[in-house]
């Protein structure tokens, strides 16, 4: 595909003005053209009003225009072809499985937003019957719906440049919602967003819905997520990304004249416990299965795992030598950016500092960039509390074991976590229910999902997914990035009373 | 009743250390006894962590036993007879009739919460069946549920001394939702809230909750609410009041370590529409409505009648002529608080002061102290946007009309508005649907309530209430403060994967 470097204003291709950013394939650190210049002062506050008249148009289109736009934009990002993946290769390093896989991923989540919408009980329609009898007084009649805030600024994800970028999860919740969408571009993979833009620009043409229901913006640094972020045209955020980000991004929207919600997944270290019985007869096995989940896609997921809990039991050795010997025949990987990679290394650096942590293994490092060099630590419980490195995020395979002395010890150090995504729990048939239960009205307290016998990475898109956690593993721990609960974010309730039959919305009639 | 000026920690009644507050009686200026200590330092950090452990065994206390608990509240007010409307009385100046429609509200509220946990349907449980055969990858089986945040604090409301305080509809749906409360008194109604923080003490005692489940807190001015909300046991805050106050809130919130969502319900000036067929056939009948709504209860509520948009048309003089008649008539009433008599006239004055309105008529006034003189207004619709004070909610019986130049003008101004809880049309057969559909399509973005032929103000406790809006009339556009759905705000989805059949909890078996 013949790539432009434009941003995208009211379905026009628009370049910029401002700076300057160019991809770089961190297998190789060469930069890859086009240049993307950054939006305008001008054309951002044109992207905005368009934006906002968009929104005023396309909340009062049906559901079912609204499904069939989704899965127009699922179709022309099919249409694409293998030119998608390729560039996506070349900006982030990812295989081209897992980016096949993202893709079909990506226009799944639009399809089943079309479902969500034909189905339409995401609208929490309520229905109160008038009671004119009713003493002392009579009661009107009430309804009430669901609707959309107002256009969402999304950001594209540096590790999900499909799924979670410019035509991801958040756009499609948020278009789902009736919210026109304002992607800021992710500068790591320019050229992957120009591609899927225009796929989307061809939906809403085809469509025929209004020209500034997206927007597809450019900028260098911060400078123009801030914006976005404080400009009063925008009613909701749906970030991905580090800590840093996502918190610079809550005091930008907490502190305007009208403050509006961010959600922001942000940090996780994703705790596994492994209980005496899994241990005892399968912590060989574990041990493998960690590791292979530690290093898929070089551990640059939100739910990769990143602290280990167990009791120093019978198993608790085979755990060990197992891990560090199936790390220790693993090759490292490319990270997505050379930032990632700076930050990787910097992470466990500040881990292997410690004095109380012992390296276990390590895989086997390349010459090629941009390495993510997977690393695996041991440290004992009585230390893990008072080592606030060792409860920071390592975004990349970097996990830390902790030796524990007891299940009442681990309930302790689990007590100290910050809010997490997932959870993991790996037990056996015999493993004590009352144990397990204990720790899982636990867990509920501190993490979005609890999974068993398996690791948080792949996240499935369903009914009862919930992706969100407490903080800091996101922002608002009330919501989920993930599934068709994701549409929840972009909502708020309307109540019609005594509205006559003729005015009331289509919906409620 | 014999009141002890105590605070309330762990079902026990403690005698503060801190300041001192006296309730006023408006209605004569003396201050009532007891005095009511503010709560020291350490008892506050012990009720923190009373609050914490019982949350820990409340949220795992069954619907049903939750129901119970609900209802023994409820049960419990009710036999405390006539001491606490009497209280009431003397504390708000408020009239016993009033008084008496709020207690029964406040038992009606909790009796919902209770049918609410036993419908179960606001734990929004999902279930995705595993799909083992699923290619690529199999699908594990998910469910997801809502549990409750943690401890809230519910700050008490001067203008609803029961229904929005100690055992109102905050206290309720948190309890509901498996959340401990900490009450901080309104210091406008101490005592009131003794009687009732006791009756919750003896429904805790009478069910065997955790004793740390409720919590009553004195103190004075804003250091105890600036104390609870930095509290990082805290998990959320139920809010109504003044902006300034909610804002504060929000603001300590925002900065914590781990920010929480707080539900503050602010300010509103609740619009009132007045179409062309209503105006010219009703014009004289919706004028003495409207003063009747305005006047009501001294205008203390979230969703009196602040501002009123017509269109210079028949009707409209009739409109003008009958309202001024109206308000002429009435008689200023007692509010509750000097603090709130004297915002009230600075308010007004502040509306006079402006050159372009014009004072239509003022209610009777007396020689009664902390007097609510209603005040009736009128400006030109081309001087309206440009008025800021005119913009400013006066908690009071104070309106200002807008005479607009035409529907256009109306749907200009509407724009100009902050977000409101609220907003009234009149209308007759023969107005145009398509110009109300117009108008309700705006209204939708403006406001959490639209509502026909009728006023604001009494806000049905019922599923398809909404009693929110877009900031700054709440906090969180997204929640309602009163209805079922209420107990949203203080939820959270939690997911749980391929976890065994026995450790799951017992709700999604």
């Amino acid at each position: 595909m013949n790539l432009k470097g434009i941003n995208i204003i009211g379905g026009e291709f628009v370049i910029g003005t401002d700076g300057g950013i160019k991809a770089i394939n961190p297998n190789t650190n060469e930069e890859l053209l086009p240049e993307y210049k950054g939006i305008s002062d001008t054309d951002f506050d044109r992207a905005m009003n368009l934006a906002w008249a968009a929104f005023i148009e396309y909340r009062l289109v049906s559901n079912e225009k609204r499904a069939e736009f989704l899965e127009a934009i699922a179709e022309e990002i099919e249409k694409v072809g293998d030119d998608l993946v390729q560039r996506a290769m070349l900006e982030t390093g990812l295989p081209q499985a897992r980016l096949e896989g993202e893709k079909g991923r990506t226009c799944g989540q639009l399809r089943l937003f079309a479902k969500v919408l034909r189905d339409g009980k995401y609208q929490d329609i309520r229905h109160d019957v008038a009671l004119p009898d009713r003493m002392p007084l009579p009661r009107p009649e009430l309804y009430s719906r669901k609707i959309g805030l107002g256009p969402v600024a999304v950001f594209g994800a540096s590790n999900f440049p499909l799924a979670f970028s410019v035509a991801g999860g958040d756009t499609a919740s948020a278009l789902a919602a009736g919210c026109p969408v304002v992607v800021k571009a992710h500068q790591a993979h320019p050229g992957t967003s120009e591609i899927v833009g225009r796929a989307v620009v061809a939906a809403v043409e085809r469509c025929q819905m209004p020209k500034g229901v997206f927007a597809l913006l450019y900028g260098s640094g911060s400078k123009i997520g801030q914006k976005l972020a404080a400009h009063p045209v925008i009613k909701a955020i749906g970030f991905t990304g580090s800590r840093a980000g996502g918190t610079a991004l809550m005091n930008t929207a907490a502190a305007r004249a009208e403050p509006i919600p961010v959600y922001a997944e942000m940090s996780s270290i994703n705790p596994v416990y492994i209980m005496s019985e899994a241990l005892k007869n399968r912590g060989k096995e574990i041990g493998a299965a960690l590791i292979q989940s530690m290093m898929m896609g070089a551990g640059q997921f939100c739910t990769s795992p990143g602290l280990i809990f167990a009791v120093d039991n019978e198993g608790f050795d085979d755990f060990i030598t197992s891990a560090k010997q199936t790390l220790g025949k693993q090759t490292s990987q490319t990270m997505l950016t050379p930032g990632i990679a700076k930050a990787f290394n910097q992470g466990v650096d500040r881990i292997q500092q410690s004095q109380q942590v012992q390296l276990l293994a390590t895989a086997q490092g390349t010459d090629k960039p941009n390495q993510c060099v997977g690393k695996l630590f041991l440290v004992e419980g009585d230390q893990y509390i008072g080592d606030k490195a060792l409860h920071d995020e390592v975004f990349g395979s970097s996990a830390v074991v902790v030796r524990c002395k007891s299940f009442e010890q681990m309930q302790q150090l689990t007590e100290s976590l910050e809010g997490q995504l997932t959870a993991s729990v790996h037990c056996d048939d015999n493993d004590d229910v009352a144990v397990l239960q204990a720790l899982v009205q636990q867990l509920e307290r501190k993490v979005g999902r609890i999974l068993f016998n398996g690791f948080g990475t792949g996240v499935e898109v369903a009914d009862a997914m919930v992706h969100g956690g407490p903080y800091p593993s996101t922002s608002d721990g009330r919501s989920t990035s993930v599934g068709t609960a994701a549409i929840d974010r972009f909502l708020r309730a309307v109540c019609y009373q005594n509205v006559p039959k003729a005015v009331l919305p289509d919906v409620l009639k």
